[in-house]
């Protein structure tokens, strides 16, 4: 499968087999964006920051974690991070995030309708749309709990590379807040490939 | 409305209406319990960690703190809190993280169950509840996201206060899980007041 760009502000659906490997890049450097995860033809499965959490026993996550389903079994496991720091606290991106955090009115692109118009054939609405792994997203939360979003440590080219763990159907975003991606929006670019290639 | 008991590992509703205090005590101290709500009457908007998170700037609440729904409504507002130290990362534990993180293979009391036996009214299902408001529960985060469950902050009739910013269909629970409670499970006590009392 060649190389796919998601353009900035936009978003994707992609279907992932079981031992897949879905590589997402950042082409360009500094740019954040949202993965959901849900079981394949069960939008009761979904992928659950709380349940990793707890399993993982912390809230960043690397090379060798498992992300984890709301029903406890394995989803995703990272086996390759050229950028080590993403976020699984913040929701994603909506329209009334931007008008709270932004003072935009208007209509604005947003990770919550890119995700439910990727996976509209699911018919999923933006209630149901779980916490994101927000890769290269550069939340930092200090001893006492407060959290600062700081540019992504991501550089061109670099990237993450996540295995299935089951048959998943996956809501892939590059999102349009400019506060997560330390400059204005740009692309995001994945594939899938059928084995982790040499480092 | 008098003080009402909630016993070791079991679940309630509470119907909040706007305006109203919801007092939560920790009676013998050391109890942890998870807070549920939904808005009165609708299913798809109900209390987001995720969206608190985000607003908040801060991954614990306490005094002052307002948490949000998953459609950015104000919900709960933290109007008093004799304690200052919440967790509202981890999921509600279940069977199958008995499993896991016990080994316990039967059937074991937990905060799902409780929860949607507390709301079935509503048809709320396990894959509808979102991550609870873990009152009195004491999870640590590290510089580097590792995080240790400490026994709770709350001594004998320590108390948290709510003020519902909606009407509310709230699930409150006395969690059966020991590792967060420093100790074998124990009840939670609650009322609801029209004001905030004198402190």
């Amino acid at each position: 499968m060649p190389l796919e760009t998601i353009p900035a502000g936009h978003g994707t659906h992609i279907p992932l087999e079981r031992g897949k490997i879905l590589r997402v890049i950042d082409p360009e450097g500094g740019q954040s964006g949202d993965l959901v995860a849900f079981r394949a033809g069960d939008v009761t499965e979904w992928l659950s920051n709380g349940r990793s959490f707890d399993y993982g026993a912390k809230i960043y996550f690397s090379t060798g974690d498992v992300l984890y389903s709301n029903k406890s079994q394995p989803m995703l496991t990272i086996v390759r991070d050229d950028v080590g720091r993403h976020d699984f606290l913040f929701t994603s991106c909506s329209i009334e995030m931007f008008r709270i955090q932004y003072g935009i009115e208007g209509y604005h692109s947003n990770c919550i309708d890119n995700i439910c118009n990727a996976l509209q054939h699911l018919r999923v609405k933006p209630h149901m749309v779980p916490t994101a792994f927000n890769f290269f997203m550069n939340a930092k939360v200090a001893p006492d709990g407060r959290i600062t979003i700081e540019a992504p440590c991501s550089r061109a080219a670099d990237a993450i590379y996540f295995r299935a763990e089951m048959d998943l159907a996956i809501a892939l975003t590059a999102c349009p807040a400019p506060s997560c991606n330390g400059g204005p929006p740009r692309p995001v670019a994945y594939e899938i490939l059928d084995h982790l290639p040499p480092s």
